[in-house]
């Protein structure tokens, strides 16, 4: 079996929130799929492990924001590479409450569906939660985010959580290395800073030693602190 | 409710293929998610009218097929917008029988996986078939086709039977008019003639009057004759 067949399915990119006991979650997903028309019916892969996962089944109830392709890695990195038992991650924000009485993230998106538990289905690791649209909004003008330009254009990684998690080293087949200085991975989620490339979005030039970035840097597509960084062989 | 905000969930294009009673059918779907990466499982979505929702449930297998960005809209139609119970799909197109006994089609395919039935779920007009993969491979080297280059790129449209079909004129709103010749549409699928393009992929020049078509030219999404066309108003 070759693997890389499956990473050719295309998806987007998106944030599914569910709330329970006064909190409110979100989490990155790629696995959201219109299911019927009449009515409006969405499907969505939701790891088991997940906290999202629990406010779901406890609430019934979740929603879906479509991410535009501007969306910043780190405000991805936020939703897709923390738990949100560790941390809030609707804090300072903006969202709004639903008619399922879920919250939706409204910033990056550009569109937005909220969802009544129709049906769920176990696979594993995995469930499929199916979804009743209550309501489906346009909120902003930016062109949706494909899962592949958040890989190939952007750079993304998928955590060990995804469905479509490749494996170790999987996600890692395009990166270069500087001639003489060392790279630098870090242990959230896999990003590798690349002396060579720098981190432009941040103002790190092409050049830039990892020994001599500013403490205060952290990563690019998670938001890891620094020390979370390790020397690459 | 705004039903574009449904429209801006990304995919891709597959064919759905099973076998059964000696007939191999397949169609075209849009709705192909990875469940689970251990083991790997993908769903998709299936109309309950449709002949390959019938296979799949005899069989208890299926294949998916992606497909590339150059595949002809005449081979999209031949497997989207015709009935196998009406015609054999199979015939004189490249294939291959894969360990699920499932068919895999080939022609026009980036890649394949072949999937025993792990689980699925009724949602109303359609069911979420689960598949667990028992094969995949790369077999092309084409740029997987996303559903939203099938719409802007090639002009495909959507049968009523799909998760995804937005309605009435839903998928009609690119189209242009010739500036004193009129369009014809099909009855099939919708597809628009539109004289002021013509159909360059047959050597049908932009100016052509639908009248002055050769009488064997076919609609080129779907395939059907010319006399499936009405006049619009």
């Amino acid at each position: 079996m070759n693997r890389t067949a499956l990473q050719q399915c295309s998806y987007g990119v998106y944030i599914i929130s569910a709330q329970g006991s006064g909190k409110l979650n979100g989490q990155i997903a790629n696995t959201v799929c219109q299911v019927t028309s009449d009515p409006a019916t969405v499907s969505v892969c939701i790891n088991k492990q997940n906290l999202t996962h629990e406010l779901i089944s406890g609430s019934r109830a979740f929603s879906v924001s479509i991410l535009a392709e501007e969306t910043p890695m780190q405000f991805i990195g936020r939703f897709g590479f923390k738990s949100g038992r560790d941390t809030d991650k609707f804090e300072g924000i903006s969202y709004r409450m639903g008619p399922s009485k879920s919250p939706i993230v409204l910033d990056h998106a550009t569109s937005y569906m909220d969802c009544e538990l129709a049906g769920s289905m176990d696979a594993g690791t995995h469930t499929i939660f199916l979804g009743r649209v209550v309501d489906a909004e346009v909120v902003g003008d930016g062109r949706p985010m494909t899962y592949e330009h958040y890989h190939n254009v952007k750079g993304g990684k998928s955590p060990k959580t995804a469905p479509t998690y490749a494996g170790a080293g999987g996600d890692d087949t395009t990166e270069k290395k500087g001639e003489t200085m060392a790279s630098y991975k870090c242990n959230i989620c896999g990003y590798v800073y690349d002396p060579a490339e720098g981190d432009p979005d941040t103002g790190i030039g092409a050049g830039t030693a990892f020994e001599d970035l500013p403490y205060s840097w952290v990563c690019p597509t998670c938001g890891a602190a620094i020390t979370e960084f390790e020397k690459m062989a």
